[in-house]
């Protein structure tokens, strides 16, 4: 460990000389993955998507257009729908039906239908879907993005990497390994057993009933509907009320177009849009197999509430808390732009988003220093009003400013500072905007360092005496448990520190990878949820597991031993013995008197 | 396929030549196997346990002494304490406190304790804790089978067969594979992250919560204490008011002195006795992380409601009505003993018994009449009266005789025929014993043929036109999906039938084996619950899943590129667009296109 610090002040030349063959191999096999995913050809023709576009999605800017003077989501005069809205100019963009009860278990039936073929379907005819689904993304990345951005007021660059860069992966690697994630695995059958060929098999699970939140309303949809459909389900995704213009229309348009072009029906993927009703009835559904919910807390105990009676499994991913510890060696100028990405990406709107900033002490003002100066700067304002100069964009949820709000104006009354920001942003009272805030002398017991904010806050926490085991009595005192990263030049010690947080996932001198490794589970812990999505878990959790026994030679079969078949006799039990024995007797001497028993 | 049928009438010389080769080969991996498994030596030096033996379990046989009149668990002159009973012949075995929701919070309390140091112990200090059991349990099968035998009224053979051998193959299993199966399990990082180490780490959990029933009141309770200990956890299990004198007395005193013996606090392993407020503190505990409950699926529906409100996560086993299918081509002979177990071992009190039996219509006579000779010869009475030649035993809850009796009942009200038995047994009225039954004419629409009857039932149900599609929808039409087993000739047609039934196990050409491969996750779907035991799967469930990302090599890491960090300029867009198509446009003509406008 002592090793690592001393690499950054250069080591010495026999030292290097020593390491210069591995660090070559290690290249080369580097290098070698990125040429195995980068060459990946299509293995198939796929279809070409031809989706049609409003001109919402390609033309307007959205201030240039009248604004609504609210974002109420119900109009009076227009029963039965839900309104939608930019929230970063109160533009409205349209309406979208407000499902009942009765709409949902149809989408359900015909999705329920459509599956029993999808069912059927190999692993290459689910690879073209996806394909050509994947095709369409890559060359409308500019469209995909200006759609989040419309409806969800987040810069398009925040709409690239946060949205289609993380649907885009998930297709390369569900693609890439998921068949292989799929397959039966066979296991070691016990000595009693060892005539038998033992295996899990993964079957197609039916129909997946999706409840998502309004923070990625592309991803969210596509996160759910790649697994789903790979694995040989349907999915019915009910989005949230604040994000359906997006959801419902161009982005589930181009799902239904990759299965109608690749000669399926396009009822295996439904999108519902609606209230509470809708997804209390696609959770009480009989023909839904099983429930993923991504939200809050909150909800996330009336889902699985919901589900009981059903006795219908659920995945929670509920919200989160995420820590990132700064230790008295880390790189600070190296990791403040990542942790700007942390607290600022989406405007905080991220279940894994940095909520609490652990800084040890003696680094403590300087990195606020570095981040006051940097939060200082940014740009904030609507996304799409032409410059695309805008660093923060506006929150989904028009009373979500106020809650922010709360919970800052809070931490300033039990004795937190406001370094910057603090306030709903005045330039622009149309929209949803709350400034880049950063709030220091903050400690682990306001509610601020406790409750979800989901905005733009960066909360920091000095970490008295630069204290490892302080640190982590702090990080461990929270209710939440997805996230977590830590920073050091000594990758062990963070590491070491990092595997003791209660948390789902944990980086090492980095943010935000972890959902790029789409080969690993998603998910966390305590009131975080539990279950996982994503990875191997992820799609095998959409599956009926199935654990299957044959025999291994056709004719050599199990029968009952004639002393243990009905009726019973006086020695039957002592044979049993016997038998017990030479399995599991610890010794040879054993073992032996247990043979004699059986004979 | 064809080749199956033809090898029981003798192959052709040349192919006899030809297997030779390929039939040793397997018989000796086979038996390689065997010895491997048998061979395993004790690694250390493991404790010998001395475990206090009271008269009850050594000496008296039930039924020459004074008997209760009733099995009331409550005695209103014993407040607080629930009453224990043989269920062969009421005899008063003891008494039990009735734990209160404090009683259970202080037990869980102490079990956190424990495990906070025990979390940090080898894989081979949890496997020198099992070991020590292990030899308890083989040096001491005649007690175990006793204890179970009082306490819940089965012959002591299937104690030893349903409880003490599966609880040895189960530790000797998790002995030789659970460390395998917890260890770190590295996953491929995509293209973007090719210069990432990430795995999956499986850490203990804390404390597991278990609810378990009184069918094996042995096995029950060392299932979750197997597989909760050696992953690292503190296990606090509520048994069952019927069969809590053996469970919390024996049989937690042999867990507690290998836990001592070991050097380990004996809290880590507790149980709870009571009744429902027991349960019910034990799901809301807010220091239990997760709840395995086995039970019907009434009480897991309010488990499931009860676990709800902490966002705990449960694991439900609840009941099945497993069906085995007897084609047409099947070996009549061979099978009907293993149907004779399906039913009537351990009186039908299993969630993976058979419950209904699929007998193609031109065997259909063949198998009843076979079965009736058999079950008519079935001697059934108090299993511990001296003779041990008792092939039936008594039910453990006194009220089960009743449910049985009205099922049966409706069934002969709606048509089906009483082959053999079909009331309570009339020389044994002070036990709770129900004659091993035979029905026939019994249709899939009738109650019998849906509901758990958890009795010595055998359910006939004819498949007319030996028809595989009729039956697949005949033994599809029901709420539950645990167990099943298809017999036949051809094992491929078998296997081609078995996959298709939608449940968690299906066995070809056996029948109960597939618990006896403890590698194997058990576990259902429907209404006979989620989420699996035993298996790797059922191990890591013990566990929490994190996935952690580091760098692979100290010198490489990760830093934002300039153009997406914060501010974002005019060309961040274009940038962020090139790298997306650097990796994800399917042509190598779009690659160079994005490659120019990352330039």
């Amino acid at each position: 460990m002592a090793y690592l610090p001393a690499q950054t002040k250069g080591l010495p030349p026999s030292v290097v000389l020593l390491l210069l063959p591995l660090v070559t191999i290690v290249f080369a096999i580097l290098a070698g993955r990125v040429v195995f995913a980068l060459a990946l050809p299509a293995r198939k023709r796929v279809p070409v998507l031809d989706v049609p576009l409003s001109p919402a999605l390609t033309q307007d800017d959205g201030v240039k257009t009248r604004a609504s003077k609210t974002q109420d989501l119900l109009d009076p005069k227009r029963p039965g729908y839900l309104q939608c809205y930019d929230p970063a100019t109160s533009q409205r963009l349209g309406e979208v039906p407000i499902m009942t009860a009765k709409d949902v278990n149809a989408l359900v039936g015909k999705a329920k239908k459509a599956q029993a073929a999808w069912a059927k379907t190999s692993f290459d005819e689910r690879r073209r879907v996806l394909t050509a689904m994947q095709h369409y993304i890559v060359a409308h990345m500019e469209e995909i993005a200006r759609a989040c951005s419309r409806d969800s007021g987040k810069p398009k660059i925040e709409a690239l990497l946060g949205e289609i860069m993380t649907t885009c992966e998930k297709i390369r690697t569900v693609n890439a390994q998921g068949e292989a994630w799929l397959k039966p695995q066979y296991r070691t059958p016990g000595p009693m057993m060892m005539h038998k060929t033992a295996y899990v098999d993964f079957q197609p699970l039916g129909v997946l009933g999706v409840i998502a939140p309004w923070n990625y309303p592309f991803h969210n949809l596509y996160n759910h509907v790649i697994s789903g459909l790979f694995a040989g389900n349907a999915v019915v995704s009910k989005v949230s009320e604040y994000t359906s213009w997006s959801s419902s229309g161009y982005f589930s348009d181009i799902i239904r177009s990759a299965l109608v072009q690749c000669g399926h029906s396009p009822d295996l993927v439904a999108v519902v849009t609606g209230l509470g009703e809708a997804g209390t009835a696609l959770v009480a559904c009989p023909d839904v197999d099983k429930i993923i919910f991504t939200g809050s807390p909150g909800i996330g105990k009336k889902v699985m509430e919901g589900a009981a009676p059903h006795l219908k499994p659920v995945i929670l991913e509920l919200g989160g808390k995420d820590p990132m510890v700064v230790m008295e060696d880390a790189d600070i100028e190296g990791l403040v732009p990542m942790a700007m990405k942390g607290a600022f990406f989406n405007c905080g709107q991220n279940c894994c988003g940095v909520e609490r900033f652990y800084v040890y002490e003696s680094v403590h003002d300087r990195f606020v220093a570095e981040v006051v100066k940097r939060v200082a700067a940014l740009r904030q304002g609507p996304p799409l009003s032409g410059a695309e100069r805008v660093d923060c964009g506006a929150l989904v949820m028009p009373r979500q400013v106020e809650i922010i709000q709360g919970l800052v104006d809070q931490a300033v009354d039990e004795g937190a500072k406001v370094a910057v920001g603090g306030k709903p942003h005045p330039g622009y009272p149309q929209g949803n905007f709350f400034q880049p805030t950063v709030l220091v002398n903050v400690t682990n017991e306001m509610a601020i360092a406790q409750e979800e904010v989901f905005g733009p806050v960066m909360t920091i926490i000095k970490v008295p005496d630069d204290d490892d085991a302080t640190c982590l009595r702090m990080v461990n005192a929270c209710k939440y448990g997805l996230g977590s990263s830590v920073f050091s030049k000594d990758a062990a010690r963070a590491l070491r520190l990092g595997q003791q947080i209660r948390a789902g996932m944990t980086t090492i001198n980095d943010f935000g990878v972890n959902y790029l490794v789409q080969a690993l589970p998603f998910g966390g812990t305590k009131h975080s949820g539990f279950d996982r999505f994503a990875g191997p878990e992820g799609l095998q959790a959409c599956c009926l597991m199935k654990s299957v026994v044959t025999d291994t030679i056709p004719f050599v079969k199990t029968s009952i031993p004639a002393q243990l078949q009905y009726p019973v006799s006086e020695k039957t039990f002592g044979f049993g013995q016997g038998l017990l024995g030479l399995f599991y007797e610890p010794t040879w001497s054993g073992k032996l008197k247990a043979v004699r028993k059986l004979m």
